[in-house]
């Protein structure tokens, strides 16, 4: 079992909701979980693997709540344009050439990128899943993985995703956890959406689902069934087991009454919202009703980044803007979102905060840069002038792997020939070939 | 007369407002500008210095219209604040502790982290700009700078900042031009406006000032003189010279008729105004109109931040969301504001693009981050996922200020500490010593 003595950091702690920065702590880990937060010993225990950390702040890997992270090999495919065209006329038409060694390699990407980052855990839903749970084995991280599936490709296919949760769940050391993941609630139907509530009950996982992400949605959702697209979720038993609801920008109150209590939390990926023109969530209403919320990448062919740093200023920054009000989501209330509430959403307990008993993903931060400089308040530093190039070190599960700004599991060269060589194939669109048709 | 080489770069040259990727290219400069860009050749002269640029992007050096540079000293002191108390309880107080030395090495910290982001000139407002002045001429970029005035302050010090634009103008080899500066219409009164105008005709030189940033500002011009504050520019003769007008969130559609056809360019700051939740402008419409418009940093007290690939981005985004549509502000535009924008607003037509005839302000920006990876679309890459992290060399008026990320020209490790010595006594806040009023 695997010892490491992170020495002498600045350690961002939660108490409750509030981060709390200790300066001058040594986190002692054994095997997979931390085992001490403790002031730095002038002697450290001789069997332990020593990380000089002076001048470094030690905060928890962050947990992605939500990505399509094999998209990466679309980076950028389709800018400015709004949400009918970027489903029809890019992102489904696109999709239709992926193959699953493209897949694994579009994860590969990702995951050096999303470790460069500082994430530690994602929940990734894409398809080709049993290639993405390869990479994410190989890669070091922890992701909770969801085999994405409409109504219209049927319950043969849903039958093969359950194949999928089956086999993966627990596997890389119990790193990988596996859900069900029906795409949304415009392109599954009701009684689908009751046969994978049912199908998670019987398993004991959750649901990873698109929900009410634009106005559009919603005005269809109450023609086509008289209901709103959560009304939905909650009709079909989709909430009786915990759930990922990405996005979720457009509920009404009595949708979010409706997830109040249960094992529900809300994915937000602003970049993508203000990308794609769909407008805002309005989180102090969430966070006031006791809902939970973590941050979420979402796909770069929206996003063009796998990056919490970003999404959480951008969380912060447009909140403000949505409110026109600067108190709105002070900096104790989003770094308490973009860490904790990652782990919340995900049904983690032991993630999203530097503590004895949880488990060892820890990223250490560099403070020297001019720009993050001087250090007046840590919290708005953290927030609104660090971000993910100050990631020097990331270890998950107990194991380093990323040092010095270095990748020690993944070969990213190689990932880059391998993603580049793939390319022309990949970008060769016939929209006469898609995977499926948004109804906007 | 230096002689210098980019070697086999990728160039991004605007044609009219058309941003063009050309690879394997050859930039040649002679003394402080650029005589050729050429397809690389197998042979380079031999009096010329060579740096090799495989793989990089050259893009022109970026402009920030408009900063308050030394506030690097107070960064993130005040987060989570509206105007009123930003400038009454926060900035106003801590400036009254400034002393000139204080401003000198402000100004060398925000110069370090400028040039470390790609920034080659500034638009500064602030106080104590002969040091700042000084600090340009150290770190060798290249700079705009206006000795910051108050109404109050009377004209005896109006007429030191005319001194100070006497001496310092075209000095540091011409790197250095400066303007007047008053600080606003809410701040100044029309009579003192009057006479910036004058006097900065007299000297051939521009007005830098802030106008039109809140809806209050708007109110509050109409009940004190009966006319917008942008009116009131017109009417005192501000417009009839050059002028970079900070912010103008707010003009009304006369106020916009009164810009067009003048010497006059908008510093867009968007990450302070979401930050301090004062809205955002309504840019495609000043574009419309032909209305020079180019992007700032502002001051990092609110921004958090000198860094203008973020603004490009905030840009991009937050007016898509505004105007909620994708299609609003496409990466062609974006790349056309965030380059020749800021060449316009300072009226430095040999600034903001690549080609034979202009000043040599190149930066070198690597491509080859996984974040930043494949390449399917150059400039959303530019605009969505590449930023100032991926600027390895700089080059500001034909000189080598950066290299290969390391900084040629300053001392960041001296800075850090002096800097860090003064915080204490800069901190030590007493409401009752402000610089002035913020009448909110």
């Amino acid at each position: 079992m695997g010892k490491l003595i992170i020495r002498n950091c600045e350690v961002m702690t939660f108490e409750g909701q509030v981060p709390r920065f200790v300066p001058g702590q040594d986190i002692l880990i054994e095997g997979n979980q931390i085992t001490a937060i403790q002031p730095t010993a002038a002697l450290a225990p001789s069997d332990y693997q020593i990380i000089d950390a002076a001048g470094m702040l030690a905060v928890p890997g962050m947990v992605n709540t939500h990505a399509h992270v094999p998209m990466v090999l679309f980076r950028n495919a389709g800018p400015d344009v709004n949400e009918n065209d970027w489903f029809n006329k890019v992102i489904f038409p696109l999709e239709a050439n992926l193959t699953p060694e493209d897949v694994y390699w579009g994860a590969m990407l990702g995951l050096a990128e999303m470790i460069a980052a500082g994430i530690t855990c994602v929940a990734d839903h894409y398809f080709e899943m049993d290639m993405v749970a390869q990479a994410v084995e190989k890669a070091g991280t922890r992701a909770n993985l969801g085999w994405a599936v409409f109504g219209h490709q049927g319950y043969a296919q849903l039958d093969e995703t359950i194949r999928f949760v089956e086999h993966w769940q627990g596997k890389a050391d119990g790193r990988i956890t596996t859900w069900l993941a029906p795409h949304s609630p415009y392109l599954c139907d009701p009684d689908f959406l009751t046969r994978c509530a049912k199908e998670a009950a019987r398993l004991g996982v959750g649901n990873h689902i698109h929900v009410a992400e634009t106005v559009g949605q919603i005005t269809l959702s109450l023609e086509r069934y008289g209901k709103t697209p959560v009304q939905i979720l909650a009709d079909t038993g989709l909430l009786d087991q915990p759930a990922i609801l990405a996005h979720c920008l457009y509920p009404s109150d009595a949708d979010l009454d409706l997830l109040v209590g249960r094992e529900v939390g809300i994915a937000q990926a602003p970049k993508t919202y203000l990308a794609m023109a769909m407008g805002l969530a309005d989180l102090p209403k969430y966070l006031e009703k006791g809902i939970a919320v973590g941050l979420a990448t979402d796909g770069v062919v929206s996003s063009s980044t796998l990056d919490l740093f970003e999404q959480m200023r951008l969380t912060a920054l447009t909140q403000k803007n949505k409110a026109m009000d600067a108190e709105v989501l002070p900096v104790n209330t989003v770094l308490d979102l973009a860490f904790q509430g990652g782990a919340r959403v995900l049904r983690q307990p032991r993630l999203g905060n530097l503590k004895a008993g949880n488990l060892a993903d820890v990223v250490l931060l560099r403070q020297d840069r001019p720009a993050a400089q001087p250090v007046i308040n840590k919290e708005a530093n953290l927030v609104y002038s660090m971000d993910a190039r100050d990631v020097d070190t990331v270890i998950c599960d107990g194991e380093l792997i990323y040092r010095g700004r270095k990748h020690l599991t993944l070969d990213v060269d190689e990932i880059l020939r391998e993603v580049n060589s793939r390319l022309p194939r990949l970008l060769n669109k016939d929209l006469s070939r898609k995977i499926a048709d948004y109804p906007g």
